[in-house]
């Protein structure tokens, strides 16, 4: 027998990502048989009685979890945050009027890139010249500013923004890696977006939260489909939701409030990430790539002083069941990413193995 | 024991539909444990070589079954149909060009409405003033038309396009409703899409056919996510797509290629569809809604010429196990939407219900 697809896996890939055990458990139960309809959750109507139960229990676990208030709209779309990188601007920047953006990585570049064909795109920061190794802080948000964009936490180079600027504009948020995974300030934000496939579900739904004094306040023609109104009006269901992946995001909220809600996740996170953190800073052969200040709670990025030990190391998390940890191919190294589901054991798993890999080769 | 629970479910829904059993049973097992990784198919990378595998399939088959060759690119993208309805004339119709579409029912409306955002939109036919009853045939196509856009099959009215028009036009269709449901002449399109919840898998991923030279002639600053070009270029993985939904899709059109691919299904369909035609025009208390040369082979929609027996055969079909049957809520009335994947056996439970209630009725 081959130990190496023997053995438990743990998954440390970046997204689509690891999800709780008894999530998928109810997950599985479903495609045969969905709340006793005698049919699949696959090939049921997004207009039937169980099914609208879901969508509306997804909604009031958003607001529940981050404590949105009846300002805030809540939506389940599709086309990932990438379409929010449009969508975003196109629904609240006016053409003459100006968004500030952070330029904190690859995803926050994507959304500058968008926010331009829309109105000013004024880049207030960026640790671009960095490579994008830390955080951009204190930085001036112009008046008349409609909002200030902002990527919560960097997925490819693993840094991630531990405290949210205090400013009078309000925030609009990229959380598409740390949903869910802490308490955040809901009075500084304006709009919060997120693709589910890290740490809210499968892939294939896109979370918007609106605050809907943002609406209203653009003059372009927006095709039906993308204009946030259309979707408010009908409850995120003005044409077929993609029904399964909304079901197993209202799980795996489900499952965050039973375990305590994201300030529980918040302390499990930071707990997980330490543990990671202390062996790459104390281990001879690994070291950080990114100020230690904002270092993500999600994706925890490291190289190998040597980086001819790096194949070699891969091999042993392999054989050792942690998949997904080579590096994003922009960055190089490795990439354990350690979301909400992600139990401190599995983490534990990767140190040891990153312990072992010392003894043996210091 | 409640019979109503315990007896086998027909599934009659008209989208998310029925799925073949044998791929429900495969789908479930993926949740579980896909393609010996060790992990569920909702928690691994898009980028990981099984997915990419799996979308690489769902693209051969797609080209397969429809007899595509290399003038066409496939895509699996999101948003459904109704994210099409805007983005085909944002890609293919310059601001100064006409688009003509033929209006018969209430999705060709809702494409109409979006056409006209991006380019001269000019309904060359249209059945609304007969209640969207038949198709409209033999129309003019001016010249220098860009495209003529056709809804293949009216899931709402139960109209199909049993023949398509001769034009020197290039067709672009909406086949959400009945694509791999029978062979096409390939050649008198340009682009076809649909969503995938009726015939081809679970919501969630829409499928999108372009022909390359229909592509690139318009100057329009397009986003980048609404771009053709954007999702050609990287083989429908510029962002995450919907993992699972993809999946599910792909096992479908293994499933109707084991089955002797769409000629087979149209043999199947228009079996089905006779069966239940024949029972409506034979049976005493029922009659069919549409003009019988275009009655749809996919949802076949009839009423009762004594409308306050509806609920009480509505009972009755519930009770015998047949879900999903009451019409449209514009339509009224009843539909039973008899996609590939349902057998032929259910539509028989169907048309002995309404014998049954004829005999207890007349």
């Amino acid at each position: 027998m081959d130990t190496v697809i023997t053995k438990k896996k743990h998954n440390f890939f970046a997204g689509p990502a690891i999800l709780p055990a008894s999530v998928l458990e109810q997950a599985t139960a479903a495609t045969k048989d969905f709340a006793g309809m005698g049919l699949s959750i696959l090939e049921i109507s997004h207009r039937s009685a169980p099914f609208v139960a879901v969508l509306n229990e997804a909604v009031s676990l958003t607001k529940e979890l981050l404590g949105l208030d009846d300002r805030f709209e809540v939506l389940f779309l599709t086309g990932g945050a990438s379409s929010q990188f449009y969508m975003a601007p196109m629904n609240l920047l006016p053409s003459t009027g100006t968004a500030c953006y952070s330029d904190t990585g690859t995803w926050s570049a994507k959304a500058i890139k968008e926010a331009g064909l829309f109105g000013n795109c004024n880049v207030v920061a960026s640790s671009k010249e960095s490579s994008y190794k830390f955080i951009p802080k204190n930085y001036d948000i112009p008046k008349d500013t409609t909002y200030l964009h902002l990527t919560s936490n960097n997925t490819v180079f693993g840094t991630q923004h531990q405290v949210f600027p205090d400013t009078n504009v309000p925030l609009v948020c990229d959380m598409s890696s740390d949903i869910f995974s802490r308490p955040i300030d809901i009075n500084k934000f304006g709009m919060i977006y997120c693709g589910a496939q890290k740490n809210m579900g499968p892939a294939g739904v896109t979370l918007v939260i609106v605050r809907k004094d943002m609406l209203n306040k653009v003059d372009r023609t927006i095709p039906t489909m993308l204009d946030y109104n259309t979707h408010i009006k009908k409850d995120s269901a003005f044409n077929t939701p993609p029904v399964f992946p909304i079901y197993v995001s209202m799980l795996t909220m489900r499952w965050v409030k039973e375990n305590g809600g994201v300030a529980a996740m918040a302390v499990k996170n930071e707990e997980k990430a330490q543990l990671l953190y202390n062996e790459i800073d104390s281990n001879p052969l690994f070291e950080g790539t990114t100020a230690i200040e904002d270092r993500s709670r999600m994706n925890v990025t490291f190289v190998m002083k040597d980086p001819e030990l790096e194949p070699v190391f891969l091999e042993a998390c392999t054989a050792a069941g942690c998949m997904g940890i080579k590096g994003h191919r922009s960055v190089g190294g490795f990439r354990a990413s350690i979301y909400n589901a992600m139990p401190k054991e599995s983490v534990q798993v990767l140190v040891d193995v990153m312990k072992d890999f010392a003894n043996q080769n210091v």
